[in-house]
């Protein structure tokens, strides 16, 4: 297909396109001519992926070519197919220290979690960020929501290694990672109306 | 104090600091000259508010006023506090229509939730856009998130009620369900790797 058929397949605009092919998020297509290219099935797939983690996902073009690399290049064994997500994926907040406090919460829960994490140091960010807001976490509301998030992990990790190829499930986990979030965070506000309404 | 000190004291700078003035996010000081205010706790709190949901938060201005209009104008019962607050709240992605497998995996979950709530657009929107992205979310999985984010909604809620005032609560509610998103996240991706290195 043409361009201008890749912009009406997809719903993305053609000069959103040709910025894709200028940043090199989308491979060039089969030159036809001087100045008309072939488009197939995987520039489909391609732009959908890239739209979804930029609009969507909220992730930088910076991200979605740490993205798109590991997906790429598969590695070799699933056990570290995380590491390699969780190091491609954008983790904002992660410039900080880790805080003591995160530390204690990770040794309470028995997670053995590389302590270079940037999560870890993404999490003290965001804990430090809540209380500078006012809202105030305790050791046990942070423990009650791990134990929530280790139930949501369990879910993905399902999903993952249910995935047929290495290839397959690297992509469920980055790609999982980043759009399941908002999907997390709308369900939690009707989880709350919901549990409002069964308490009153 | 003067408008150096309380750049001093908060960490912003005082050209931000102008700017929440103007945007009118910050009430103004008391004038003790033609040039100089004078600045009291309650714009240090309202300072550390404010950056914490525009930085942390990722809150627009327009989502700001909002929150702070919700919060100066608590609502007379405890019940109507999540609807309001909701409605402050900024949801990505509650534009578009309640998809019917969102509406079936509410009934089937048994959850009161308001038919109009933004969430279940955001819940639609985000669904989509993961399939679109190559993520496809089995009823299954979409109802063990659901269960896990019930959990996550019983915290919320606990915190919010041991509030002393209405207002406390409101700004527990408000303020907490928008900061505790990236500390969800953050906590996602650990159990992640937690989860992953107990199974292999």
């Amino acid at each position: 297909m043409r361009i201008s058929e890749l912009a009406e397949t997809t719903g993305v605009p053609v000069h959103t396109l040709k910025y894709y092919l200028r940043e090199g998020l989308l491979m060039p297509g089969e030159a036809t001519s001087r100045t008309r290219s072939e488009y197939g099935a995987e520039h489909v797939e391609r732009v959908r992926l890239v739209r979804a983690l930029v609009e969507h996902g909220g992730v930088g073009i910076a991200g979605v070519h740490s993205i798109l690399a590991a997906l790429t290049a598969p590695p070799p064994s699933r056990h570290e197919l995380l590491g390699v997500a969780h190091c491609a994926l954008p983790t904002p907040g992660d410039q900080g220290p880790v805080s003591e406090e995160v530390t204690a919460l990770v040794a309470d829960l028995g997670w053995p979690v590389w302590p270079e994490a940037p999560a870890l140091r993404a999490l003290s960010a965001a804990v430090s960020a809540a209380r500078d807001a006012g809202v105030e976490l305790s050791p046990d509301s942070l423990r009650r929501y791990a134990s929530a998030m280790t139930e949501v992990a369990a879910v993905d990790l399902d999903v993952a290694l249910a995935a047929e190829s290495p290839a397959a499930a690297m992509h469920t986990v980055v790609v999982g990672t980043v759009m399941v979030d908002p999907v997390l965070v709308a369900l939690r506000r009707l989880a709350q109306e919901s549990v409002s309404a069964r308490r009153s």
